[in-house]
């Protein structure tokens, strides 16, 4: 998707620790407009496939699933839950994941009213590097007895394996920019 | 606005210790369409008073506010982190909100890059109870010697003191929905 790599170029920052910092319009402050035809993107894209429900992550997911729901007939959006809060009911799903980004494990955690074998669902997130979210929320979707149609990603981190992996089970994986290689000296050069 | 209050009524969960639990709409799963109709209530309510940016928090904000941001001309929405990570800044403004909901104190942090004194901000919060965390998000604000235009509230806890504080200071506030009293036995009553 043109638009958002030209976003990339602009805005993005690449840092050591192979980090790519979109805070401007992705991950601290949100460019909606840009969202949309992110959404618009995704709707052409899984079309005619009967998804009527969209599954994220906290944070940085939800706002991208949110403009996204709109192309899908508004249809719900589920965000599965990093931290525990009094108000999570105790009837859960849960699967663990490693975030290199903040160098721990969580769980996610989604509610069991909220998922079910009637699910045909999209996973939408922001970025897809080592696919460890990814992989949770598949698997979350697997307990749940519902149906993974594909996976929508922002920005995929070509040159780490998650999207590899995924591609190579057969997932319908569309990554809107895909960034081959990147280096605070060279910058950023994404696949075709 | 009848259509949350609608909404409220027919999914709304109250819980001891003060909780409504909105999870099938709100804070787990999202209701886009009800969002945008939030969104278009904001709108109204806030008409012609140039704001130029929208300012909320992870997580339950961050949904309602991308909706509104759609009728404030696709304004940038900036939320304030709670957590931590190796992308934020370092340049940040931060201050101290105590959460009963989670029982614990935590810092919000907003990089200077995405406020500044030019900026006109409406604050949208998914919940109003004691006003903690709209105070710190208008700290923030105070601190970038950006302006606050007025806080924008999906549900306020109207027998919790953060609405009648705030109106006290002349803050320009708009609850969607005002629960006046609420219990397990007798339901949820709402102000006028």
């Amino acid at each position: 998707m043109e638009l958002l790599k030209e976003k990339i170029r602009k805005e993005g920052h690449v840092k050591g620790q192979g980090i790519l910092k979109v805070d401007s319009f992705l991950n601290h402050q949100l460019d909606v407009a840009l969202f949309e035809e992110m959404g618009k993107a995704f709707a052409k894209r899984f079309a005619g496939q009967g998804i009527n429900k969209i599954l994220t992550i906290e944070t940085s997911g939800i706002a991208i699933a949110t403009s996204t729901a709109r192309y899908f007939d508004y249809c719900p959006v589920v965000f599965g839950k990093k931290y525990v809060s009094l108000n999570l009911d105790s009837d859960i799903y849960s699967s663990d994941v490693y975030s290199y980004t903040k160098q721990q494990s969580y769980k996610i955690m989604v509610s069991k009213q909220y998922l079910n074998e009637n699910d045909r669902v999209l996973i939408i997130d922001d970025f897809l590097a080592n696919g460890k979210a990814v992989e949770a929320l598949m698997d979350v979707i697997k307990q749940a007895g519902a149906t993974l149609v594909g996976v929508g990603i922002a920005i995929e981190k070509g040159f780490q394996n998650g999207g590899a992996l995924l591609r190579e089970e057969g997932i319908a994986l569309e990554s809107l920019a895909i960034v081959d290689e990147m280096s605070e000296e060279n910058g950023i050069v994404f696949r075709d």
